[in-house]
C-alpha cells in the first residue's frame, strides 16, 4: 500500500534516516528521502536542505508542489528535490530515497565510462520489487554528477526511460537513488542495492 | 538440550534474526530461521516468508509439516522451507539458520568450480561442534543456486550425505546454511562460519 | 553561531568524543577534542589528557589560556593544546577536532612523500564549509609527525598558512584535525573527511 | 592501581567480554578473561570455558589457583588458564585479556615465518604503558599454536622472556594476548593492538 497519512510519512523518513545514518549511508548532511502524499496534485513530503541526518526528525520534514515550491513547513527542500520529483513521476513511486556510501562513490567511479554496470547471479536481487529469480541481470546507470539540478534532472529522467527496469541509478563520486511503491519498499532496495555494491566493490 | 517450548523457540529465532540483521547478514528480506518443535511426527517452527528480519517478531514464525505445510500460523513459510527439512532430516538438526552475507557472497563465487573450499589450522573452527583442535580440515561445500526448491533439495541432501562432517554450505552468490542441535549451537555456527568467511575473503 | 555556554560546550565535547570512540575514531585514550569558550582572552575548553573517549564526560573538560595553561578544571590538558591553539587562532575557528582512524592512518603514510593528497570530484566534499560544488579540490596537507609540540605547532601554523582554504591536515601515521566555526560544524567537517579518507582508503 | 575486590572485578570482565563481543573480537565461545585477585597465594579470576561472549555475566568468572585448578564458582575454567597464569607471573600483570579478530588471525598467519613483526612509527603505540614515542618499536611475537596447553605455556613464558619488553602476543590463526596492570590497561592495549592490526592488515 502508499504511505498515506503525512505524520506517519514524516516520522517513518526520519527514522529511517537516522538508521542510514547510523550504517554511514549519510554521513554529514549528504541524503535526502521523499515520499508522495497525495497525486493529483501531486506533493512530496520530503527532508529539507542541510539537516543532519543523525538527528533527522519529523519537523525536518517539508511538502513541496509539483515544481518543488514549499508548500507546507519550514525550511528549503533539498537540493535535489527535482530528481525526486522526477522518479516520482517517470517511476509512480511512492517514496524516493537517496544515499551516499562508501561502495556507491567507488562503483560509480569504477564503471562510469560504461554508463553503468550489471549486476546478476545473486539471490539478493530477488528483494527488488517483480524480480523472481537470482537470474534477474540488473544495469544499475551510473550518470555523470552535476550541481545544474535541472539538467540534472533532465538526464535522470531520460536515464530512467532508457532503462525502464532499472530500479536505482547512480550519480557519480555521490550516490544511489532507489525508489519503491511505498517507503518499506524503497528502504529495502536501498538495504539490497547496498549489500550488493559491497559484494561487487570488495572484487574490485 | 533440544529447545521445546514453541513460543521460547519462536522468541529466540525472531531475536537472533533481529540480531543478525543488525550485523547485516541478513538484509532486505533475506535469510531464513526454523528449529524443530516435536521429531514424530516432524514439525517444524520457521520464519514465514518475505519479512523485514530487523523487526522479525515471534508471531512471524510459522509451524510447517515434513512436507513444508502451514500447520500452524498466518502467512506463506519460506520459500526455502524444503532446504530446512532435508539439513534436518540428514542431520538430525534442532535448528537450521541461513545468512546472506558479504563474504559468504563472494567466497561462494570465488571457489565454486571446485565445489567448496577447506577451511584448515584456525582455533575459530573449535567452535564447531564435535572439532577439538585447530588442526582440524573443514570443507565447505558450494551448491549452485537455483529456484527450483524441489532439485535443490536433493542437491543439498546429496551434498549432506557426500559430505557428512560438514557443519554447513554455502549456495552459491546466495548465501550458508548451518545448523545446530538448539538454536544457540547453530547461532554459534553462524559465527564461526561468518568469522572465517571473512578471514579468507579478506586474503582472497 | 558559535557555543557559548560552558557546561553546554563541555557536554558537547563529551558528546562527540563517546560518539567518536564508537565509530572506532578515538581508540585508546587517542583523540582530543576543543572549542572557543572566549575569544579576549583567548580560552579555550579542551579534553584533559590520558581520558578514554568512551567515558568520556563534562568533567574532563579544561579551560586553558592563550598559553596551554590550565585556568579551570583539575587534570592536564592534552598534549597537543598547542595545536587546538595554533587552529583556532590562524583559522578563526570555535571548536576544533581531532580523531585517529585507520584510514587516516594509511593514507597519511602512503601520500606523505607529496605532503599532502588532492581529494576532489567528490559530492560530499560540499560539506566542507564554503565548498558549493564537487568539482572542488581540497588539498589535505600531510606533518610528519612529532612529540616536540612547539616545534609541530610551528609547522601547522607555516602548513596553514601555506594552504589557506583547507579545512583540515593529517599528522604521518597519527591522524586528522580539522575545524569549524562551532562544534557541529567541527563534527560534520570530521565525518566528510573520514568518509573521504575511507573511500580514497580502499582504493589504494 | 591494581583492581582488587573480587565483585568489582568480575563485573568489570563480564562487561570488557560484552562489549569486545560486539565488536566482533570473541564471537562464538572464543576469547578469555583474567584479573589477578591475589598475588600471594596467587588467585586469579578467570572466565569459565564454552561462554557465549556476548551474555557474559559475573557468574561466569571462577577463581583458580597458581596451577589453574578451581578455588571459587562453578564450571570449568578456560582451557587456556596456564597461558594467564605464565603471562601473570612473568609481566607482573594485573590483567591478561585475549580476544580473537579477523585481523590478528590474518596477520599471525603472514608474518608466522619470522616469528612475529615490528609495529613503529605509529602514534597509537602511546597508548601502550610506557611507550612515550611514535618512534618507538613494538615486537609483537607469534607462537605457533597448540592445544597442548602445558607446551604452550612453556612457549610462552620462553616468548616473554626473549622479549621483555613486548606489550603482548599472537598465536598463529588464533588471536591476540595482552595484558596491564589492572582491567582497564589491558583493555586499552587490545583496543591499541586491534587498530594496529587493521592498519597493517589493511595494507598487506
Amino acid at each position: 500500500m502508499i504511505d498515506s497519512d503525512i505524520s506517519q510519512i514524516a516520522a517513518s523518513l526520519a527514522e529511517n534516516g537516522r538508521d542510514f545514518y547510523r550504517r554511514g549511508w549519510v554521513l554529514g548532511t549528504s541524503g535526502n528521502f521523499s515520499a508522495v502524499v497525495s497525486r493529483d496534485p501531486i506533493r512530496l513530503a520530503i527532508t529539507s536542505s542541510s539537516i543532519d541526518k543523525g538527528t533527522l526528525a519529523a519537523e525536518h520534514i517539508l511538502q513541496v508542489d509539483g515544481e518543488g515550491r514549499v508548500r507546507e513547513g519550514l525550511g528549503r527542500p533539498s537540493a535535489e528535490t527535482l530528481l525526486h520529483l522526477a522518479v516520482t513521476r517517470l517511476r509512480g513511486a511512492g517514496a524516493v530515497l537517496h544515499t551516499h556510501s562508501v561502495w556507491s562513490n567507488i562503483l560509480s567511479d569504477a564503471h562510469h565510462r560504461q554508463g553503468g554496470f550489471k549486476i546478476e547471479g545473486y539471490e539478493m536481487l530477488k528483494g527488488l520489487e517483480g524480480v523472481t529469480t537470482h537470474e534477474h541481470s540488473e544495469w544499475l546507470p551510473i550518470i555523470e554528477n552535476s550541481q545544474d539540478m535541472h539538467s540534472l534532472a533532465v538526464k535522470v529522467e531520460e536515464t530512467l526511460i532508457r532503462h525502464p527496469d532499472a530500479h536505482g541509478f547512480l550519480l557519480r563520486r555521490h550516490g544511489l537513488y532507489t525508489w519503491g511503491k511505498n517507503i518499506a519498499e524503497a528502504k529495502r532496495h536501498v538495504e539490497i542495492f547496498e549489500f550488493l555494491l559491497e559484494v561487487l566493490g570488495r572484487r574490485l
